[in-house]
């Protein structure tokens, strides 16, 4: 197996998590984002949207975007579940997935920040205030609904990581890493980024201590 | 059942359509976003990011994020699938699915619009290219994938209709609403786009036959 991945890229965070609890250690090839190794002919055969992941799982196409990526390893590696059992409840976590990464994080990658810059003259100030406004929004957000709903329990849907815990886990790591409102902001998304941290799967896999991170 | 909607939204359109190929035929409820009906407060309880689709399927609570929805719906009314059967055939049809969904759709919706308009004083000509650039993006990305796998047959991914057909088609139409390049300069998202069209499932719901669209 082999994930191309980039050290803060949300996406790329997300499959890395789900791969530690699968138990798979794939070859991790990194791809420098912000100098544009993602559009080499040869990687965008593999990724035609030329973005992070990609992952090659034995014979047959790449496998790309980081949701459809979780959903093919919790249907090709069952255990443990990525998703509650009840389809009420895998809604629930993926609903809440989806609102970090359908709402929030298309905002701020590399490819959107550089064309406010390149085509509307974002300076870095209104760049960071964009990307921190939807960051903190979708935080706000998940809040609100964790804060309110009996099903949230010591992870996002019960009492064990689900795809939803994985994505919150990658989105607030991008509000530290960008400068939004952090994790120990929320009372409730705050506690369940701990627990999850807490869990070798995720902190391991965590952006600054991936081999392509700047060194701090 | 009830559908909360609004005749443009391409999630609520998706959604519409899964419904009518599982047979569903839910109340509608019709929400105008341009004029903010979706902060209602009775309408927030319901969904608590304010926007559509919001499904009320029987006892329990609301389910909302549009994927979400086509998952639950595809586990609730397994007949027909919205979804191959095997593991890297399923991934396949999610990822089409999600370029469009996560890496078109987030941008054109009315609070990022508004956003733009009010906070970086986007003018009109300023949000239609903003809105048609991603469109466009993601139309030809998706038409280079079909074009070039072999899983791709009358429909995205074999010869019935799964979720890459449901998002197709709901950003197909969205191009067209919205001024960008339409389904007709794709050669296989367009055949495609038609082959969907002819069956009463996506016709019926297309935004422009909607009870809350405008009379033309």
């Amino acid at each position: 197996m082999k994930l191309y991945t980039y050290w803060r890229s949300q996406a790329a965070f997300r499959v890395r998590i789900a791969l530690r609890l699968k138990g798979q250690t794939p070859e991790k090839i990194t791809l420098d984002l912000l100098k544009g190794d993602q559009f080499d002919p040869a990687y965008r055969a593999l990724n035609a949207e030329a973005v992070v992941p990609t992952l090659i799982d034995g014979e047959g196409s790449p496998l790309v975007q980081s949701l459809a990526i979780l959903e093919y390893l919790d249907e090709t590696y069952p255990d443990p579940p990525l998703l509650p059992s009840d389809p009420r409840g895998r809604a629930h976590a993926r609903a809440l997935a989806q609102i970090t990464a359908m709402d929030a994080h298309p905002f701020i990658v590399p490819r959107v920040r550089k064309y406010l810059q390149e085509r509307f003259d974002f300076g870095n100030d209104a760049v960071d205030e964009w990307v921190r406004h939807w960051l903190d929004a979708a935080s706000h957000t998940v809040e609100e609904l964790l804060a309110r709903d009996p099903r949230t329990g010591r992870f996002c849907v019960g009492n064990e990581p689900t795809v939803a815990d994985i994505c919150l886990v990658a989105h607030l790591a991008s509000c530290k890493l960008f400068g939004a409102r952090e994790a120990s902001a929320y009372n409730t998304a705050g506690r369940i980024y701990e627990t999850c941290m807490a869990l070798e799967a995720f902190a391991a896999e965590h952006p600054l201590r991936q081999p392509d991170a700047p060194k701090i």
